[in-house]
This record gives structure tokens, sequence and C-alpha cells, in this order.
């Protein structure tokens, strides 16, 4: 208990010299939504001020990777004589959810304080910075779907995969109804808990069907990194394997275990970054299995590339203002003028990071299956 | 913190008194099945001994909260040229899971190598060593059951909660088969990912459906530490609120949104460690709801207990040899002299730790609904 009492001095004290070179920061810090159980640190402010506090007397130093306006840099923490270790970011972060880990005495660990979420193919530790919008991914007291875990047989890998379906309220009571389905895939190093976890994609969801703004549909999320002989490396990626796996398995094992319309017309794909990299490959390599594609931050089509090929019903293109927002609205505006429905949309202040596809999810849903 | 250090130096002095006798190490390393994607380390050989490497090239040291036999002690790592840690167990370890952590410099980190397990009210890093009975336990190439993630209305703790929900292999396609629901607790420090995640839960069940060796039913996890207020803390710790949620929130919504039997008859609640002493406390308070009781590692029941309430069907408690199998025991046959039907169950050369709750989850699972 004297450790505690000693620990606030020192923050108010510590907290009090930061303010002196920091007139602007409010001194509103509230431990993250991305804490784990019980914990104080990180805390963000209602500016946006990310603050940091870990414990480890005897290091030498510790970097926390996030800095001023997103990940580049870092913020180094201080050691306070109660032996943590504190630091607050030299300014606001940008809205959202953001990954990050310490560099502990040269070392890669996580915060002790924060959840893990599975990126840059390791664990890492998310923060997030309440975003101006953030109610429509908000938990509401709303009829909610839920989020299953299956196990699907894959003959081309060998192995029982796994993926993530959403099903949306009321499908296991409306036993005769059945639903489209929207493929939706992770970025490079993520997995397929990331649309959940990170991506909140089922809230999403039931905030839409509560309001009245979609259809409900089910979202199906599988891991899209099968080439794993060179485990984690871009370079060695192609999307062929998991097209194999997407098209000819989990497909087939999903509209036989799940209420689908088991058509073209009502199967959608999307994915992020790397995700939308394949997206951009699978819905052209096999056009005969879907109707909607979405690309969020993962590239764009072309009219070259469609021609000779049955029209999508819609073609979806994202990103976020930090990113290339000229080149997706550009993309949309040149496949509207060769005839084809093409939508974009460019989330505002933020970058390549999960805020930018959560508001992507959002736009592209009342989209799909119409 | 000095007194850390001391704990680190005695550490050091004790593991190498005990490396002395550590001349037959096999070296047939393997990476832990716990492992992230890609990561070789930590390792575990045939014996059972645990290796470990973390690159931290300024720390001043590392150490392992594992040792010898389980979690008492630790394993003190020692740097090596390249700037990395390296350090292995004493001697083998129980088989089985176990949680751990490293102390870098004094606090507390996980194992980047690692996943994370959430345990000790944290999200810890876990370790596999391989147990000679691991295949009951084992991903086959079965028909698989489905883990839904749920969010459930609770008016009395006014919040959206979340349980897990394990649905047996056909569920989705036999529409008019209703099945009997197993209530399974997690813990003390843990939480309603553990029999999923650390447990695997779903594959010990669908590994004896497949082998036909119990009629399916239902598994459903949730939260059991509701009274938050003093998070953490075992000591503040009351079944109440939680009875409350489980009773008269969960079973009802489970009742209405899924096909059970939904009868006393049809439902059963288990435990472990501290979710046995829920078990324990809310089946004797409400024995309209339950009919089949276990607790495992999780204290007793006695006749007195049960005097002038309707008898349940089982009784099953369990434990790992390295707790108190001779309490265990004597309890069960206390209750048999007393007319009950209860059965004990002891899981050889394992202690307080999630291989003694798997194998009681596989012995208790074709004991119920009978």
């Amino acid at each position: 208990m004297k450790f505690r009492t000693l620990a606030i001095v020192l923050m108010a004290t510590l907290t009090s010299g930061l303010c002196v070179a920091q007139t602007a920061v409010v001194e509103d810090f509230k431990p993250s939504t991305c804490n784990q159980p019980g914990q104080e640190y990180p805390q963000v402010n209602s500016q946006g001020y990310a603050r940091f506090r870990v414990i480890a007397p005897n290091a030498q130093s510790i970097v926390v990777s996030l800095g001023l306006g997103g990940a580049k840099g870092g913020t180094p923490l201080a050691k306070a004589a109660d032996g943590s270790w504190m630091g607050t970011t030299a300014g606001p972060m940008d809205e959202g959810f953001h990954y990050y880990h310490l560099t502990i005495d040269g070392g890669v660990f996580n915060d002790p304080g924060a959840m893990n979420y599975y990126g840059s193919t390791r664990w890492e530790s998310g923060i997030e910075i309440p975003a101006h919008d953030k109610d429509f991914y908000a938990l509401k007291d709303v009829p909610h779907g839920n989020v299953q875990q299956i196990l699907f047989p894959s003959k081309s890998t060998n192995t029982s995969r796994r993926a993530f379906v959403y099903t949306p309220a009321g499908y296991d009571k409306n036993v005769k109804t059945k639903y489209p389905v929207l493929y939706l895939q992770h970025g490079w190093g993520e997995d397929e808990t990331a649309w959940s976890n990170q991506g909140h994609a089922n809230l999403i969801m039931d905030n839409l069907i509560a309001e009245g703004k979609i259809k409900p549909f089910i979202i199906v999320m599988t891991y899209g990194m099968t080439n794993e002989a060179k485990f984690g490396s871009i370079r060695s990626f192609t999307a062929k394997p998991f097209e194999t796996v997407l098209v000819d398995e989990l497909i087939p094992y999903i509209d036989a275990n799940f209420r689908t319309i088991a058509d073209k017309d009502h199967r959608a794909m999307a994915g992020l970054s790397m995700g939308g990299m394949e997206t951009h490959a699978i819905t052209l390599a096999r056009p005969e299995a879907f109707s909607y594609y979405a690309l969020l931050s993962g590239g764009i089509y072309t009219p070259d590339e469609l021609k000779g090929k049955a029209s999508p019903k819609l073609m979806f293109i994202s990103c976020g203002s930090r990113e290339n927002p000229d080149m997706v609205k550009k993309a949309a505006a040149t496949l509207k003028e060769a005839g084809y429905n093409a939508v974009s949309f460019v989330s505002e202040n933020t970058a390549h990071e999960f805020l930018t596809w959560r508001r992507s999810l959002k736009e592209v849903a009342p989209l799909l299956f119409q």
C-alpha cells in the first residue's frame, strides 16, 4: 500500500513537471478501453494523447513504438524514483486502434497493461484512441449476432482450418431464413481473429441491422496466409493456395453447414490491405464465385482487368485519407466511366489502420446484396 | 525492489546448484505447441524439459517463472554472446499446460515467443509439455462442433455479457434435435476463454462424440467473477451475484436461443478451482436448476450440506495427484455411504493445472445425462 501511495505522489510530481513543457495537455487521462481487466495504464486523454506506465526497476531503457501522429518514431519512457517508467506521446494520436509494443533494453515485448491483438505476425499490444464517431462500433443494448469458431476440413492443406462466422441476431430462431454471405479477409501479419477483435465487425453489423440500415447477412472470416512455408514473408505471398482453400473448400463447407443463399449473387468478398490484394486476385480469377468486391486499403481494379468477364454488381474501393485517397477516387471514377458500378470511400484523418477499415465496413455493408 | 533482486540472486544460486545433477538432457527440443506462429522458442524436449530464448541485448537479468516440477522457483536465463538470453529448466516439467511469464529487470512481461492465455487476472504466456495421453484433446480429422461467442443481456449487472457456447457437430443440421447443457466455469483469474483455449473443451467433446463415448451435449462457458468492484481479489469473492447472472439470466437466454432440453434433469454445472466453489455454492442454493454437479480441484460436497434437498443424479469430485487426492476420494466415499451417486477422479502426476481439468472433463462427460 505504501508503494502505491508513493507511486501516486511521484506520478503527480512527474506529471506536473511534464506540464511545463506541454501546456496544452489536458489532464483527463483515463485507462484505454483496450487495457487488460483492472489495469490503469496505458491511458488516453480527451485530446488523443496516450500515456504509458511500465514497471521494470532495473531496465536501462524502454521505448513505446507509438509516437506523434501514428506509428512513426516512438515515445521513450523516463524512469521515476519508484522504479516505474512513464511517458506521454509528444502529441495527439490519430483516432482509432493502434498496434504497439515496447522495446525494453533492446528486446521487443508487449505492454503488460494492454490486451494483445494479432498483427505483424505476432500478438501485439493495442490501444484505442476514442473516435468522434465511435458509436457505430460500440457495444449497445441491441439484439446481438453471434461469432462462432468453426473448424473446416481442407484437403489442399491437409489440415482442419479455423474460421469465424458471424451470424446475425435471430439466425437461430428464423430457421427458414437463408442469408447472403460476405467473405472478409484480414491484412498481412493478422489472422482470422482480427475483424472481430480489432475490427468489431460483429458490433458494426449488430448496430447497422438494429438501425434498419442493412438486411442481415453472414460474415465469414478465415486465415488468408496459407503459404506458410515462408511464414510471414509478404514477398513470397501468392493468393493461389488461399483461392483453393476459400473457393473450393470453405465456401462449400459454409453453404453445407449454414443457411446461406448459395449463389454468386448473394456472395461478396472483401479484404483489407493484403486481404484486399487477395480479394482482387481471387475475384478476378474466380468470377463465378462472387458478385460484390471490396478492397479496403488494398489496391484498385482497372477496366482492363475486368474485360471479358461478367460485370460484378459492385466494386467498393477505400482507404484512409493519410494513404492514397486520390488513387482510390480516381480508380472508382475510371471504373464508372467504363460502365461499372464502383464506389470509393475515404476515411478522414486515418492511416493504414483499423478505424479506416471499420468505417469502410460500415460504408460498404449497406451496398451489398441490393 | 531489493526483494526482487535478492530473489533473483537466490533463485540463480538454487538453480546452479541443481544444474550439477543435470547430465541426461536429451537434445531433441522442438518448438512448444503454444508458440506464436513461426516462433522457434520456447522449446520442449521428449523428457519434458523446457528451454527458453529471449532477445534483449541490454537487459540485466531475465528469469522465467517456470522451474523444476511445476511453477515453483524459476529458471534464470543466461546471456549469450549474440545478445540473446537462454536457459533450460533444471528438470522435466509436469505434463500438460503451464502458465508463465518473464521477469525482465524486475518487471513482469510475457515471452514474445509464446501465445497468451488469460490466467492470474492477466494474459500470461503459456507452454505445453506434451502429455502421454494428449490424444484425447488433439485436433483430429473428425466432425467438429463450433464454439460461438454470444452476448447476452444481464439486468443485474447492467451489461451485455459474453459467453462461449459449444454446439456439437451436426447441431445446425439436426434442426429438430434438442440437447442437454453443461455450464462449465473457469478458475480464479481466468475468464470465459479458458476452457476453449487452455482446456480444449471443444476438442475433448469432438473426440468423445466421434468415438461414441458420449451423447452430444452443449457446453456454455461464461465469466464467473462478477463482483468486479474489487477486481481480481479472491477474498472479496462471493458466488451470489454470479448465481443471479447464471441461473436467472444466462440459463433462460440459452434455453430461448438454443435447442436445449430445458429442464433440471438435462442441465449440469461444473467448475474448476474457484469455478468449483461457485458450482458448490450455486448447485446447493438453486437445487431446482441442475441435476449433475462436478467440482474439479474445487472442493467437495458433504452429506450434511445436501440434507433436505433433492438428491442430484451425480456428484463428480476430482483433482490432480499433486493436490489433495485423499480428500477427494474420501469425500466421494462418504457421499456414497450416505446413499448419493458420487464419483471421484484423480489425475496422475498433475497439480492445480489444466491437464487435471482436461482429464476431469473427459472423465465426467460420459457420466452426464445418463
